[in-house]
């Protein structure tokens, strides 16, 4: 599916069998409504919500672009055109607003913690997407400020605990090499004799996952003296939170990933309002 | 979309163009795997998993079954077949129930809650849900003892401000009497003179939105002596969270419906860990 | 489906391969043409004749509207356009008017033998409708004056025979009402009793079904004797035809509903003629 | 789409969001059910009714078999499963029996007029279907004993009026003939004439349309004398109905089309019967 | 599927997951472009690179049609637009073109040689197709001068060895005519015999497959002298190369009909070129 | 579409509205059939063919395996079933198995070749594929020893002229690392400094395009002087042919891409041959 049928599929769910109550009260009739964000953060979705909004033949002036930093009452969108369709997307809409900017919102708050101490480090997602919106969890990520990650399984070789469990590191890194020239291998450690281990078979990155900070800082020593860390990518995993972040900002990590940015997301209030009727018109479907 | 379309949709989303670590690296081998909890709530999106894994020929006992109270270790499902479909399915599958699992642990705790003080009235959900996966939020919030209230707009008439605005109460409700014999009618009210009207026009159910516990009760009062109470169901809305919402539980309410048990979710942690291989077969596909 | 998947789907069947006749005969021309009214009656099915035209760049102007009482001889479209789109579509336009407006005309005529003994009562249809085609059948007895009753299973519950072969009434209506506050509850009744222990049970329509126009009438006295009338809808179903449906007019009953009016339509005559092309352009696809 | 993807489509018209009655009604149980004939005829659909029932887990046993004569009373199916199944697909199977089994009675009964006169000629269809449903209305008619004509437009070469409005006889056929080496060609004429100028270009198939018997007879006979009768079917279409059908049947005449077979069905009476429940199950989904 | 639902799977193909160099390194600027034959022949395909190029917004002006003769150097096509929008349909668009003009252009080429001797006579193709490519590759073959033959097995009957295998001549003829009296009856002959025996039996077409130019000759002759050769259509198949294809130029053959027209394709080359950036726009999606 | 869904795509492409020929001509029975090699060379397409005559119900038991070396005369598939389902089939399945061994076979010939002189030395494909066949296509070269190179343009960077005509290689690479840690870098150069550039830019693949054999030596050596070659792979491209292919094998070459592979293909000999039926059995459906 492209992103217009997913948003449209999106809607699809909140109309069902259609929406009996505009269907039954609403006069055909054209109207003004604004979005408008109830909390300070990072907005998200706008791009979305219009592109649902253009579908059904209504105007959508963004006053605030996806990525803009927003505060309570902002106007973010005017919609202007007949009052069914806007009262039919309004929901999904917003949900996606909603989701999207909570996202961004943690991602930027997360970031600005990371960058603080150590500017060139990323905070970055993880495949812990809700089911269905993935696309545009991610995409939320990347306004937030963050590093979307793999998109899917075929973006670039992983291997974690459950395929070292079937096959040998050594023999996994060479496979996946002669699998294809053209994508990266990425190894999961969770000890610093396996992240040399990796480093030895060739992987170009490493995830440290589930160690505690001093660990990681071992890791990375280890690495550095063997004369392998160059070329390698140090990305770190597990057990961090918006509170512990900060100790995991150690030098030479590249990147922190984080999957509560998408499987734990707390909703970005936003609502619209309906402006009074400018004019009424001949029904005639 | 069907069920089994849905689930196949969520999968390719991680799928896309392929498992390559896997295609790469697993041997064509059995194995045997287990779904474990890693914390303790009510457990949900079992169903979902198993007929993911019976899609791709993999066995799924459920050990656990949806709805069941959990504790941190408890083997949920056990899995034997093919290891490369497992690894393919294994990020849906826990997506899935660390979502539904959440929002099923959430509502059972506010539904305890509630219920402590009055057992007739239900905790319910709302349609900010996220996109794509309303079928399954819905269902989580029903095997956590909630009330999914309206699965999408065609399930029954609610008239709310936006609608107000464009239509007087009165005219509305006769509107939407008229347009089906079959759907009832809920009416968003934001005042008690709102709700007296609403039950004066012949709403089914009515909505008090945003009101703090005493105009809620008010409210009801006020219904009780019109002698429009009667046939009609209460339902109190916006505002609520965790720590106040007992203060909603007043008598005469009959569902308190909650934005956050599927716009806020606090993913449930479970993980899949896989057994070493029984034997390697030939490959020959 | 939505609904030009739908008109899209009804022209493919009739396309299938291709239409052979036109690609290999007609020239490459612009024409004018008629859709004409072969009988008189109520109209239908314009909407969707255009609505296919248009998809295929033909102008299609309405000289009449759906619902419009027509005569032999009428204009109801005039088409403009490619020749061979226009005749590409001649047939399936042709069956979806004389279909609809089959339907229509025999709604029209029945509703009007019931309102002229009670205004209020009104004729539905039933889900007896034309495999593929239940949206433009319902919408044909909307445009001829019927109440459709329900689109689908899940716009209302009701209760029958095989049902109550299976659970009894009390507890059937007792699930349905506990199953969703949204939807309102019919319930069959075959005797004077079953209506009175519908009511009873909260049923907020009563069918009685397959009665003698006697047993309607004692079943209605029986209702509001017992004060249980007041707020129930009584519909009265089976062994009604154009002869005999002024029978069951009866005071109380509030519609009567008749599968014929989409089981068994007679086909409204209408066709398509062509008018002699205006200009030959150059062939160039 | 194929026949199960329509089976399927038309069972979703009646589903659309749920069965809801059955939902919250029916226990989880096996039972017994019939489908019974309510009038005599030629029966259809049952090939249908019995994949959408198998689809669903429910053994359906023919005990008649598509177009066999039946008679009222007569069991058409025996049904054996979950009773929520059964009662899911109950409207749908019997819409599609009722209207091929309507078609399948008319064309055998003016099928056997016509070869009480004439046993080589046939009664024959055309492409005046049911929207939707086309596949399943020729279905009908063959199960009838007659000719189902044209499937779509890619079956053959049909040179209509309208066509001939646009291009001269002669060069449509011979345009025709050029198009491909494989399909016949038909051309449709208003008088004599224009069946000796059709059989003189080449057509393999002359439809006389609109005639009254007397001019058919004059146009057989002179294509007859012309020597061109030889190789070329003659159809006899339009004005015929089921009571003056046999003035029609006359020596030459190879088929008559009658677009009432499908486009004025008049609805087969059958009925589901569901048998008391066998044993209850406990319910697990 | 229909045409341009083809030609996005075929870009979808290529796409996959994103065009990724595209997206990291092309600003968003709008060039000009040409699209250049790098060979003679006739050219073919570029309808349905336009179509692609139109469908995202690019302008395409085609400087030549398709069945055109061109030469090494011609600009085939001027595109305008979106520098992102062109290298993404770039390879889609070469391949098709590359690929039709490659069958267009042998067609031709077999073409001429055989009309030099008997301009009656027409190459024909076969159903050896590129799986998922057949429409365009049957549409190259009329591009370049030659019959399609069947497009599939509903176009027409073709009686094969594995055909006669299972059933007799003379009762496989008569029971094709009893199945439609529209599609035309080809009969597969390797031996004179056989083709007396086709003809006999009531074949339209008789197909001698497989044999030597002498033994073509004779079958032709047997059936002339026969008096069964009139309204028959001699196709001759097998064997046949672009070597030898004069000595199957007899008198009497009506078509040649050869595989290795789509079966084994010499690519025509073809290539796109950037014109360097006219201006460079505001990013701003 | 997921491979059964190509498959069944191809198929219809045949299928159409239907086999006639079987439907009208073929009794109910079950036969045996072989499908013959009838050239030497190495089989593709086996699988494919299996999973359509599964799909139908037919057995189909491989006597050779995909990427066996077979000879003419060899049998490759017994198939024993429905006669009409193996005929249905028949087409589809020889086009697939034709395509794919043609281009399995001229893989190998090259390859072949080119490891002769060069065992580390790899034929690669291209993008150059036939259109909706290309997974098949990249399979066949696998099949036949080749490296099947990008599938997509989303499975790694390749920055080519007119990618370069828009953006300075410099910065074309370094925008291509930043958008994705996960995806390889390659770069076409048409010049000895060229490949010098993109070597220091940081390209992972380096592809001299249209290069003669001594500018491509003299590029490798400059490389390797440079000292920026270890870690680079090459690759070499255009003007290549199956009579100058060996002059391309050089020191430092590691792999050669050949758009005639998949372009250009000759198909592979391959028939099915019916077996006189074992049965006739009750026509049933």
């Amino acid at each position: 599916m492209g992103i217009s049928e997913k948003l449209l599929f999106y809607l699809k769910e909140d109309i069902a069998g259609g929406d009996i109550t505009c269907d039954a009260v609403i006069p055909k009739t054209e109207i003004k409504a604004h979005i408008i964000a109830k909390q300070d953060g990072i907005i998200a979705g706008l791009a979305e919500a219009e592109a649902l909004f253009l579908h059904f033949g209504v105007e959508a002036e963004q006053k605030k672009r996806d990525s803009d930093r927003v505060r309570t009452g902002d106007i973010l969108v005017e919609l202007s055109g007949d009052a069914a369709a806007i009262l039919l997307i309004e929901r999904t809409a917003l949900n996606i607003i909603g989701r999207m900017s909570g996202i961004a919102t943690k991602t930027n708050r997360l970031s600005t913690i990371v960058k603080s101490k150590n500017p060139a480090a990323n905070v970055a997602g993880t495949r812990k997407t809700s089911p269905g919106f993935r696309e545009f969890d991610k995409k939320a990520i990347v306004l937030g400020g963050g590093d979307p990650h793999r998109y899917s399984l075929s973006d670039g070789f992983l291997i974690k605990d459950n395929h070292l469990a079937l096959c040998p590191l050594k023999e996994a890194v060479k496979k996946a090499a002669s699998y294809t020239a053209y994508k990266k291998i990425e190894v999961e450690a969770e000890s610093v004799s396996d992240a040399l281990a990796a480093a030895e078979s060739g992987a170009d990155i490493i995830m440290l996952d589930n160690m505690p900070p001093e660990k990681i800082a071992a890791a990375i020593e280890a690495l550095e003296k063997s004369d392998l860390r160059k070329n390698i990518i140090i990305e770190v995993s597990g057990m961090i939170t918006e509170e512990n972040i900060l100790s995991y900002v150690l030098p030479g990590v590249d990147r922190i990933s984080i999957g509560a940015l998408t499987h734990s997301v707390k909703n970005f209030d936003v609502s619209l309002d309906v402006k009074p009727a400018l004019k009424t018109v001949r029904i005639n479907i």
